[in-house]
Formats: structure tokens, C-alpha cells, sequence
């Protein structure tokens, strides 16, 4: 007789009781499960999992609530920057030590019953900006609701897409090496300014006291041993070799991701849900955020940072990617617009790609600060398409053409402003 | 200045708060809002809708909880028919009127977070049977677990692929005359068995009092009435011009539907939902069944049947369905297992190919059956790939390779076998 | 030192010395290596490979330059169908025998250069016909031009596609054995009757030696011989076992084939080429016939088809299928026009979809013959949706909104038919 | 009566003559139809061509033959790069005026029938080098070879991977201002290094009349006007706003490009035609680089760029670029190997990913070098994931796993090197 294949099953109820779980009625520095807000090796674990369980995790939006589903921009203008971002965690991994790779099954993703909708936002220049900030240096708000597996704007018409879902960050915690390891490169480019390319810019947020939430550890708790992590406790902003704030979309629905460990138990940490998000995140708070849920399936690959030679997150990214098939791709050299040559600068090279398909989508009759949010948020391509043509580097960025409810081609361009110009179509107000 | 282009959000609290609830710890025949499991006009409309609306509609699996999570399979050979597909609604949709077409945004379809699982079931030739029952005549249950977006199954190892999740029935009520025809054609062919196939499989199912459910009209309310409706409703199991039991796996999540209305107000029902199926659902209960829900949005077209010419269901599929590159295909021609050739008859056709996939896939040390309950159950495309090249049809099986997680290819199955062979893999148990 | 992973090269000059050339400026009859019409084992080799080797095989078009690149459809009308399919082989594969898989890469597959153009049919009722002969019983006929990846047409507007270019007809010799099988069931068929749909429909081809083409055997040269093949040799009309006219447009550029193997050499024959196809191949000569060129490599694998359980074709498709995200999707049951029921009959379901197709897609101002020869040249999926819903098959059509230079999309034909309806827009001639 | 839907073909027999041709027997500099590889306005036209009108260009590789089809890396240590990049035009387009867009269907681009292979450098850090020099100084080649859609490589074992076919130029010619921009701008930068990344680096390329090809004007006919061109002649090597040496792996085919017009006349030239490239071409001479032919249709939009504000290239990608479901995908952040800190350089961050990528792949038996040469050739997909989070930029490499013919996952990589470890498997030699 045949074998029959057959496997284990691991499944619990993890979708009806989450294990760690969010109460959007409550202050993000006040939820039952504790918060944390700095990436720290001593921040204690909340919750410990075994390996090949399944478990869903809620968060908070990455900002803690501060943004509200209206129509002013006014809570973005002056959002508090100390306070995010809200993470949930951290999760201890039984039997997983500094070297192993933890292997983390993102199984799915998505926004809380309670809540089916987002933000995007322009930051203004003044309190932490956004790629574009010289030329849209104030606060703007677009608000998205969901509908089931598409998100729409009442501040932008006649676009809908697909969610491609996933937690801006994840990440380990560090070890108290490679925590000054961060420190000590990060402080040095404060000081040396070197790298500078945007003058009123932050360069980088050294650690800070002021409104650091350590999870279960409370300052009344222990004075000492909070001031000294939270002195010590990296701003968690940045992307970083043990993931962090990637903002990568396709660490989406069904992806898998390989992610450093560097201390006993590997703390886990997530958060920053975005609904979706195009790539480079451009307008800072730029993809759809959201509190919501993730649901995960861990294991562990024993010391599989030097067997792999494996120092930065590794991804598989998952099955259910919306599919497009039509894209209108922008291109941008490093060129600024004084007509100064940089030197390979794909930063910059997308920069102009970027507002190469702000300026073109406003003949549609979209503000530019609206494609600015859009861009952000959508399910664009930002690619290096070339890196080696001395001197220009060239980026391109691709837009789905089917996220419009009308035809973005530059014949339909040329006709709709035919009709604006004729009067048939109204264009201003 | 520019106009901003706006749109106005119709979004309200439907995922927290559906529009019809089940209770999964009740009786399908008890809910607090009533199911049914008849066409017919006159079964009244639970709920009412505006047009743009959207909302969310729960329905418990098609057998109404006949079937249990366990490695059991007489529940599947005993299940009783009569009582089914147990369906959502009607849902009254405002200002509309026979001649119009529904036109449905399926905005997402998921499991009830109570309920992470689903079946298949090969049922009992003297029970229902399926597409391969003069093979396989005896009940068998394969019960999958979700894990996010992704199904496996402890009795089919090594599997494991997304949902293509989707309402096997969606339609609206039928106008009298409508069911007449209905009614008429189905009991011709079962008193002229003119194009039989099988001798011992049921030819239709005609109305049956027995067991029926007719949502709000109870018996005991009014003898006369409920007995004529249920003397005269069509059962659910074939699909028909309004759609019903279509059991398209491509009516998935983000896409629209264009419905034929028959009666005032459309009366739509939903029901047996699938979490995942194959072209074909060659098993009969061969989808992965469970309860879930479905998230909607209605519009209409006012007399858009005339005005279209459209008599059946139009579908635009949505833009998240999982995306395979890898495929194998199995080709099968309309000549029978004693080499008797017939005519041009994709059914034979398909079965063959059929055929051919559960023979070569169990050289990967799978049973047939098994092979049978994927293939009903997993995302397969099942094609009519020639009807025109008398006398045979051309029909093609094709599996993506990818939700195997080791090689199908004829290569691989090769070495796989000679390892058998050398006995460095155990096939038999 | 690393070890260089390191391969061999198998590549010669394939693409400028075929071994199979055509000349397209000679009668199909006259070709310099002649071409064969009919399925016999001892129809003679006309060349021999080795494995492993790549070569390229041109192909006349399945008529043999029967039709014209011009606006009369006299010629579709009369087309002599005694004298197709002409195919290029048989091809000798050392060291093959019975029993064995034939592994054959179809690494490309285009039209010839000096030939950019193809041709799609209706068969007259009364010649052949096709899958709607009883709705479109008269011959048409559409020219198209090749356009790089792309054809267009002077005989249908606004509709541009990538080519899925495929050889329609591809397989072995059969051995006596499987001839002998063919020509029985066949003849019985033909005798009996039974599992007619169509009564003026041809049923099926018996061996014809009129006409008949034996590759290098001429009748001159063995009268006996020639007329004992072309009395047994089977027409090449229907797919079978060995594959044939498969008509699969699937067997596309990039992917594998595997072919059973019936006598020693294997005796591989191809041709029917088509620049594209729909699933159905619905109007007979329903795909882009042209001539063109197929790029091969062929490997074997011993005994394949006892140790795979492999009796007909497997195909793994190619990675650049072109590439849809839209869909309008038709769906037929298997009810016929005078409300008929018949028996999960998919061939009668697909045609009933097809029916919708066409009669929803005259809206735009096409006729009923032209949507015919698009469904059965453009991409569509032809599915059996579901096979087991007693008394009624479902089958849908889907249709790549995207060939189209305008939108399908039911909300596009009401607001196109308002304009014809107001004048705007020219419907009639 | 309905109106037929009709269209006027433009067909010709582009294929079989092209408009212009190359020979492969004579040399770069010596063509029929002589070739370029400056850019200036005054480069006289080769050919003129109508809107509408459908035609095929051929061109000769980049380096115009420099590099053979062998073992030896010599040719590409020595490789004369003031030759560079031979272009075919300039083409003049009737009635196109600056201010104009081009619109440039790319209908097929591929490779000659009588130079069926391609080849990817690693350039010397002392004659070009590529992006990663610093870790890769030394020259190296790979030869591929083209079976029909797939490129394979006797130097790189177990790769296969369909061709992404592209011209790595295509472009106008710019005026006389902006042709001094570029040059200002460009001479600017050498003087004063002020963005220099590598010490070794070549800055930029200023004009040479060493080596200058003009097309129809030959030093001998006028030697003051061939010097003054060449000496004021862009070099080719840079993409820019024209577009020119874009190298966007996604002007494949089927696609359209909008190009900017700056002269009477358009004059458009084209060349550098690659059967693959990932993004980035990380390794300069990093696509698969050949010989080939274009199939081009141009059409006009008059005044497009300044009436939709568009001042570089606009694409719209074609159908049928290779469809991959599985890529592993590597993180990079802007930190270089010292661990200091960079501000937001997508530039280092993509090197970062590429290094990521190489080590990582050396655990399956590759040498860095052959990675590298595979990264720059088969299509991978090099994004900005995110721009905004300071002081990182997180760039991703995304590599399809299916152009390997073994698993790559980390769970393989690890069961090989165990295999190694054991002694079961060859990897070293």
C-alpha cells in the first residue's frame, strides 16, 4: 500500500485570540500588552512563542493615534516625532541564540475589523519632512478608507488599488554591540555633517529619553535601568542590518523573511502596518498607515548567519502580489535642477524620476501635492535601472496604469486637455 | 487652481458589525436571520440595501456544519442532500427592477476567524458522487487547515498553496417564469435520460418539500404557502442563467459581478463558500468548503439585460488572484478507457485529463484519492484547449508546480524513483 | 579553489541553416524536403538528430499556401481539406524507442521573415464548419499582420495582441498497434453515430488516400506501398494520445513537451503553426495560421511513459506567456436554445459562453463573424469551470480586456451605446 | 447594418529588408550604412522614415565586435572604450519638429540569425570598471549562448533564464543648448570632484575627437566640420534626458517610448542592444550584449513635451516581459564596510544588496565573479524600498529563483554545504 504523505498540523486559534492584542480605545503608552518605542537587547520580551507555532499579533498605527480620520492636516503638522514608533513586542523565540536566523512566515496581514482605514501624509520640512520637502515643504493628509481588499480617498478621486499589505517594521533586537555599533556611525555623521545633501534636514535622531516607552519596564519600576536603556536605545526609524524600518512592500501576505538573530531569544519586535505603500516610501509618513494585525509562523535556522554569510534580512516575498500588467514608467538621471551634475547619485536619479510623474499626472487634474501622497502610497516600482554610466545613474519609477478609473496615457493626456481647453471638461474650480 | 479631484467614501463599520451574522454554535436551520436553501420569488428578503452601499454577508459552509474537523470520513459518505446549499439572504436591493443587472464588487471573501478551517470531500457514488465516481466510488475526507492566506492539509503532505477564495453561489431569485423553465427542462431530462452518462448518477435533483428552508416563511406560519414554495423551488446544486452554483473560482476577492435580475428588488443569495477550488470541482464536494464572509458593494444597471444582450453572469475577475509561472500541463482527448471514440465531448475530454494527473502524481507516493481531492481542491486550470478538430476534444489539466513544496517534474520523478527503487525513500507503508 | 559551476554548450547555427527549410515560393507538394500529410509508422524519415542537439524546423501553413492574403473569402470557402495538414518530419531521433519520452524544448517558435502575415477562418458549413457552423454557417475570412510580438487586422479594428505562438500540431509516429486502434474507434464512430451533436457535421476523417502526401515515399516509386500507407495513415485532424493536432496554445515559446514514443526513432512531425490561438480554436481554421519556424532541442527519457504511467502529452508552458490583468469573463451552461437540459455537457456550456461573448461584444459596433474569428484567434481562457453540479456544466470564456484599443467593461458599452444612440457616434454604415 | 470595425495595415516587409543593415564580416567603422557614436545635431541623417511606417533596424554590439566568443578576458582588459558605443542613424522622421515627442513603438528586438550568442564583462578597475570595482578589480567574460527565448552560459553552469531583450540606447538628438549643458555640466563635475565616490573612478567622459565616428561625415570630406563635432560631440556613455544610454531593462518588446524631439527631424538613434540585463547592469559591461535587430513604429505627438510637461523619456512596458512567481530577495542600507554612516544613498545601499546577493550565492559552488556577471545579466530587480528614513536608505535586489535549475532558498543552501561537509557533493576543484 501506498504512503500517504501527510503532515502535522500546527494550526490554533490564533485568528480569533490574538497573542498579543491592541485596544484602540486605549492610549498607545497605555495598552495591556505593553508597547515599546527604541530597539534595546534589554527591553524584556512580552510574550515567548515555540518554534512552528502560529500566532497573530495586533499593533498600532505607527504613530499611536496621534492622527485622526478627518479632513485638517493639522495633526500631521504637528505630530510628535519622539513618540513612535509604537512597536509590538518583543517576542521571545524558545531555544534561539545570537547567529541563528529566525524564519519568520508572514501568513497574512491586514487592518483591524474596527478600523478599515488609513493615512498618508506630508510631513512638514520643519518636523521631519519627506524626499520631496524642497518642494513640498507643508503638511498634507490624505485619508483612505478600505474597502475589503482596495483602499479609496475621498482627497483623491478615481483611483482604487489593491492593498499590498504588510509591517513597515520587523525586526530583532540588537546586541549591545551592534546597538553602539549603530550609535557610534550615527552620532558620527551628526557630527561630521559630511553626507549632508538637504540642509534643513535631520540627518539622523541619536537616542533620546524623552517619550521612550521599554514595554513591561516602567520608569517607576526602575529610574536607573530605564534612563540608561532609554539613553542607550536606538531611534527606530531607520532600516538597519537587523531589518528594523525596512519599508519593504513585499515583505507582503505570504512572504517569508530570514532575520539576524543577536540575543538570546531573538526578540522579535513588529509594527508600522501599511495597508500599502510604494516603493522608497516617499513622503516619509508615506505609506497607507494603519493599526492591524499580522499573523506569523516561526522557526529557526541554527547558526544560519555564517553558514549563509547572511548579515542583512533575506525575503521571499509571497504569492498574492496584486498583478498588473500595464506600468507608466518615469526616468530620472542624477541631474539636479540647476543643472549640476552628481555624480551616480541614484537618490537623486529618483528624485527626478519622482517628480517627473508629478508633474505629468497633474494634466490630469490632480494637485501635485495629491500625486506626491499617491506615489507614496500605491503599489509603484522605484527601480536602479542603471548604476554604472558615469556620471548619471538612472532610476524608474512605474506606475499601474489600472489603479486609475480613467486611461493615464499620454494620448488620453493630450485629448482630456483638449476637452479642459474646449470647455467641455472642468479643470479648475 | 486646481480642482481637487474627490470622491465621496460610502464606507461604514461592515466588517465589525455584518449585515447578516451566523452563529456557528446554532443549527444552520436556526440562525437568528434565517437561511434558505430554495429558488424561489416568493422566499422573502431578510435584509435590504441601497444601492452603493457596503456591507458584509456571513454564511455557514454548505452542508450547514454536517461536516466535522476529523480524520472521519463517514459524515461525508452519510451527509444528507436534501438540506442543502444552506444560503445568505435574500437581500433586497432598493430600486431595482426585473431586467436590471446587479452589478457586485466581491470585496474581499475570507474564513470566519472562528472556524480556520475547510473541507473536501470525494462523496459516495450512491451519495452524490462526483466527477470520477466510476473510479472512486467511497466517501473520503481530506480537512485543510488556514494558516493566513495559505491552506494545508494533514492528509496531503507537502502541499500547501493560497486561496482563491470565492462564493461558489451567487444569484438572484428567479421570476416565475424563469423557474418554470427551470423546473420544466429538469424534469425532462430525467424522464428521457437522453443524454445520460452515468447510469447510476442522479440526472437533476427536482423540488423537494423535504427539508426545505425557506428563510423567514416558516411552516407553521403559513402551511399553504411554504408547501407551494417548496413544491416549486428549484434546488441549488446546478448553476443556471442567474448564476447560483456557478462554483467559478475566478468570482474571487476584488471582483465585480454583473447579475441578471429577475424580480423587484433582485433578491440576491449567497452562499457555500470556498477558501480554494480547481477548474471543475471535479470532487463535488471537492472545493476546500467552510463558512466565511463576504464583504459587498452594489450598484445597478438599469435595464442593462436588453440593453447589453446579456442573459448569464459577466465576471471581471480581481487583481490578486495567486500567481504561478511554473505549470504542468496534462492533456486528455474524448476517447473513453475502452478506446471508444465520442464526439467532440470536452467532459470525457477533461476527465481523461484528470485521469492522467492523479496516474503520474502518484508516483510521488501520493494515493489517487488523494491526488483527486487536490485536484478539486487546489487552484488548477482546467481548459478546453481544441472543440473544433473532430472527432476528438482537447482538454488540458494544468497544476502549478509551485504549491508542491518539492519538484513534480517528470525529471524529478525520475530520480525520485530510482531512489525508491534503491530504498533510500520509503513509498510504502 | 571554488569550483566554476560549468556547462557545454550545445548551440550551433540553428537560426540560419534550419535543418528543415520551406520555400514558400514552391507548392506545398514540391518542397525540397518533402512534407507528409497522414500519421504511418513507415512514412520515411526525412532526417535524423541527435540528443541534445538544437535545430530549427520551418513549417508551411496548414493549408499549404491554400489561402490568400486578400479580402475574398472564396478561398476559405473552397479550401481542400483532403490535403491538410501539411507537416515537417518525420524527424529521427537516435537511440529511441517504444515506450520511451521524448523531451522536447520548444525554445522558440515565430513566422518567417518573408511571410509577416496569417489568416483566420470560418469553414463553410459544408466544408468542415466549425464550433458555431449552426449560427455562422457561411465562410469568412480575417487577414492579420504581424507587427513584431504583435498582430493587427484590416478586418478588425481596435484590436492589437502579443502573439502566443505555438505549432498546433506536434507528436510521433504511431506504432501499428495505435493505428489500428485510431482507425477502429474512428470507423465505429463514423458507423454508429451515437454521440452525434450535429447532423450535418462531418463526424470524423477515415484514412483518405486522396491527396495523400507521404513525405519522401512517391508513388511513383512504390505504387503498392503509397497506396497501402495512404489507405491506412490517419488524418492529421484530431489530437490523440500521441498529441497531433493538440491545437493547445500552450505548447508555446519556452516550453517542454513530453511525447510518447511508438516506434524506434520516435518519427517526430510537426507544423499547423499559429501565431496565436484561442482555447477552443472555436472557428476551425480558428487560430493566426501561418508558416513559420520552431527551434528545437530534444532530450529522452528512457521508458518514460511505463515508469511515469504517461499515455498523452505533458506540457510544462513557457515564461513569457503575454501577461493580462484584466478579464471579462463569459459563462455558459449546458442549456441549449430551445431550454434543453443537457447532461453536465461542457462542450455545450463552452459554446453557450462563447454565444455570449458575441452577442455582448456586437455592442461595440463589431459583427457577429468578426467577434467569432477574434475569440478563436485572440488569447482567451477557455475553462470548465465546474463539472459536477448535476444536471448542468459551467463553462466561461475570459477575454483580455486589453486587446482592446477602448474599454469593454459593461459601464463603457451603456455609455458608447448612449453616444450611438445621441448620434455622436457612428454605429451604422 | 453593423459598420465593420476597421483598420489600414502599415505592414511592410520589414523583416526580410531592413531599413538598415549591419554586416558582421566588415567592420564597426566601415558599415554600408555607416554608423555613430557621438551625439551632436549636425551627425548627418542615414535614413528618413514616415510616421506610420513599420521598420527594422539592425546594429552591431557595443563595442562594434571587440569582444569574441571565447574563453580568454583579454579582449575585455583591453577593450577601447573612446570607440564606443556604435549607433545606427541618426533617422530622420518626416515632419517632427522640436518640442515634439517622439512615440516609438518597440515592436521586437532580437538577436541576428547568424550570431546567435552574447557576452557580459567585468571591466578592469583601470579601463572603466563597474560597480562594484572595488571589490572586483579584475577583468573577466562570460559567453552566452541563445537557444531560441533563453540565454544559457558555458561559464556560469545551472542558469537559464528568457531573454529581457532591449536597446540600452535609444535617443535624440540633442540640440546645440542642450548638447552645451550636457557638456558644461559634465566638465563641471571632473573640475571639481566634489561627488566623488571612488578614487579611481573616471568621472565623466568628455568629448574625444579620439576614435569620433560621424556617421556620413568623414574626416577626409571636411575635416573642420568633423573636428569641430567630434570635439564638441557628447559621448555616449551616460543616459541623459534624450534618454540615450538609459540602459531600462524594460524598453523591452512590445513596449512604447515617448521620447523627447530637440531638432528638426527627430534624428533618432539607436543601439546597444542587450538580450538581458538586470537592473543596475551593475558590472558596466553587465548585460548580455550582441549584435540584433529592432522593429520599430514611430508616431508623433506634436508639442508633447511641453504640453504634458514631459522633459525625459516616458515608457509604457510591453506584455510579455518573463513572468517569475519566486524571488529571494536581498536587503541593502546605506552603511559601507567600515561601518560609516551614509545620508540617504540609494547608490551605496544598492551596492550593499548586490554584495548581499554574491555572498550569499557562493554557497552553491559560484565564484563572486560569476555572481556578479550573473546579477548584471539576468533580470533582476534592483529597487529603492525606501528613501525617507533617515539616515538610511534601504535598497532591495530581487532575484528569480526559477532561472536556477536548483533550489536557492536558504533551507536548500543549507542541505547542500551539508552534502559538501560530508563529502558528498564536488565543490571544490
Amino acid at each position: 500500500m501506498l504512503h500517504f504523505r501527510r503532515a502535522l498540523s500546527t494550526t490554533v486559534s490564533y485568528a480569533s485570540k490574538p497573542l498579543i492584542s491592541v485596544d484602540l480605545n486605549r492610549s498607545a503608552t497605555d495598552q495591556i500588552i505593553p508597547l515599546h518605542n527604541r530597539w534595546h537587547p534589554d527591553i524584556p520580551s512580552v510574550v515567548s512563542v515555540r518554534r512552528n507555532e502560529i500566532f497573530r499579533i495586533e499593533c498600532v498605527d505607527w504613530t499611536g493615534g496621534q492622527i485622526q480620520n478627518n479632513d485638517s492636516a493639522d495633526d500631521v503638522k504637528n505630530v510628535d516625532l519622539t513618540r513612535i514608533h509604537y512597536l509590538s513586542g518583543p517576542i521571545e523565540v524558545e531555544d534561539t541564540h545570537p547567529g541563528d536566523l529566525l524564519v519568520v512566515d508572514i501568513l497574512d496581514v491586514g487592518p483591524l475589523s474596527s478600523s478599515m482605514w488609513g493615512f498618508t501624509g506630508i510631513f512638514d520640512r520643519k518636523n521631519g519632512g519627506g524626499f520631496l520637502s524642497d518642494y513640498y515643504p507643508h503638511a498634507r493628509k490624505v485619508i483612505w478608507d478600505f474597502q475589503g481588499i482596495y483602499a479609496t480617498s475621498r482627497h483623491i478621486k478615481d483611483v482604487r488599488f489593491a492593498g499590498l499589505t504588510h509591517p513597515g517594521i520587523i525586526g530583532c533586537a540588537p546586541s549591545y554591540d551592534l546597538l553602539h555599533h549603530w550609535n557610534k556611525r550615527e552620532k558620527d555623521l551628526i557630527n561630521q555633517c559630511s553626507h549632508l545633501h538637504h540642509k534643513d534636514a535631520v540627518l539622523a535622531n541619536p537616542p533620546n529619553e524623552k517619550n521612550a516607552l521599554l514595554g513591561q519596564l516602567k520608569y517607576q519600576d526602575n529610574k536607573d535601568l530605564w534612563k540608561k536603556i532609554a539613553n542607550e536605545g536606538a531611534r527606530t526609524i531607520p532600516p538597519r542590518e537587523h531589518g528594523g524600518n525596512n519599508d519593504i512592500k513585499n515583505i507582503s501576505r505570504g512572504s517569508r523573511v530570514y532575520l539576524p538573530v543577536y540575543v538570546k531569544g531573538a526578540k522579535l519586535s513588529l509594527g508600522d502596518i501599511h495597508f500599502s505603500q510604494g516603493d522608497g516610501e516617499i513622503s516619509f509618513c508615506g505609506a497607507i498607515e494603519m493599526s492591524g494585525y499580522i499573523d506569523l509562523h516561526i522557526d529557526v535556522i541554527k547558526n544560519g548567519m555564517s553558514r549563509l554569510s547572511i548579515t542583512n534580512p533575506l525575503i521571499q516575498p509571497g504569492p498574492i502580489e496584486p498583478r498588473y500588467s500595464k506600468y507608466l514608467t518615469f526616468q530620472g538621471i542624477s541631474v539636479d535642477d540647476e543643472n549640476k551634475q552628481h555624480f551616480l547619485d541614484a537618490t537623486l536619479a529618483y528624485r527626478q524620476a519622482c517628480r517627473a510623474a508629478i508633474r505629468y499626472l497633474t494634466h490630469f487634474g490632480y494637485s501635485e501635492e495629491q500625486i506626491y501622497c499617491l506615489l507614496a502610497a500605491a503599489p509603484i516600482e522605484g527601480r536602479i535601472s542603471s548604476i554604472v554610466d558615469v556620471p548619471n545613474a538612472c532610476c524608474t519609477l512605474s506606475l499601474p496604469s489600472e489603479i486609475f478609473s480613467f486611461d493615464i496615457s499620454p494620448e488620453a493626456a493630450i485629448k482630456f486637455n483638449e476637452k479642459v481647453d474646449r470647455g467641455q471638461v472642468a479643470k479648475t474650480s
